[in-house]
């Protein structure tokens, strides 16, 4: 998506030829104006939807633009908790590792919100080593939901998550794919 | 708002007589249709606002569609870190405690994201205690930003947050306002 490349280049900060800081427009600051093209884009790519799953916490603004150009269909944010679970009863629970924080989190969603009749677009606002959304795979997969994609709004796409999620034989899609830092500078992917 | 308390009365879960879980609709699935009729709702009684300042999480899916509202407008959400803050010379800071969680927080903004420049205003899913508005007014107060007001989902009145915004001289509308439970019901303010 051009215009997300664009604003990137523009506006992204490399540090350390790895981590890229896009908390102007992304993840601190959210440009609303962008968010509602990368939404359409996003739901250019997609049918048959009828909830979106995220993961707390910079996914859910995401997660609420792509609902609106699917009419509105309910969002759903998996919760992070390095504390207990109360109930295991009633949550579906997966263990995720945070590259940039490096930790590990124990994700989860109530039971209430995930079933065999949902037809899940996973959105997220970055694609890395793919642990966030193999998590979100997982907690759909004991739910018994039909995953019809993964919308990412920037990969990464030499950290390799996106190999991981598409050998299960699901859509990857990315709205600004980097395939790799060089100098400094941000080398974007050619497809 | 009459659609969002026959919402809250159908499928609101009361616990202990002080705890309402709205995380069929509000905080953990998220109903985008309500989104939308909430977040005009609460356009239609502010004017002249160019940023929506929230705080993550829940708040998040609100504040962008308040934005949407306001011609898309920017967002920012403040960061709860209960670890260092890395550069204390580029964010404003605020203790928050957090009353369902009984912990200590700091919360921070950028400071390239909060300016004198701002009319700003603040969105959040619940009101109960007030203290994390309190905290993202003293951040506007810091950068020196206007406040134009707070926009809350769901006030528990009975917490008294309200009165401690409202003897600042800010304006708080709540879409939904809880005077106080009644043997594990709800009792809605009159005004």
């Amino acid at each position: 998506m051009k215009e997300l490349e664009e604003r990137i280049l523009q506006d992204g900060i490399i540090i350390n030829n790895e981590i890229l800081k896009i908390d102007s427009f992304i993840n601190h600051q959210i440009d609303v104006n962008l968010l509602n093209d990368i939404s359409k884009y996003i739901a250019q790519n997609f049918s048959d939807i009828n909830k979106i799953l995220t993961i707390e916490t910079s996914g859910i603004a995401f997660a609420i633009g792509v609902s609106q150009q699917f009419g509105n269909v309910p969002v759903v944010f998996a919760k992070k908790s390095a504390s207990k679970i109360v109930d295991l009863n009633n949550v579906y629970t997966s263990k995720v590792h945070s590259f940039t924080k490096n930790t590990n989190n124990i994700i989860c969603v109530d039971k209430r919100f995930l079933s065999k009749n949902d037809k899940i677009l996973i959105v997220d606002d970055f694609l890395a080593e793919g642990n966030a959304s193999l998590g979100l795979i997982d907690l759909c997969e004991q739910a018994g939901a039909e995953i019809k994609g993964v919308a990412i709004v920037v990969e990464k796409r030499f950290q390799g998550g996106r190999t991981k999620i598409e050998q299960k034989g699901i859509k990857v899609l990315s709205c600004a794919s980097i395939d790799h830092f060089e100098n400094g500078t941000i080398v974007f992917s050619k497809d």
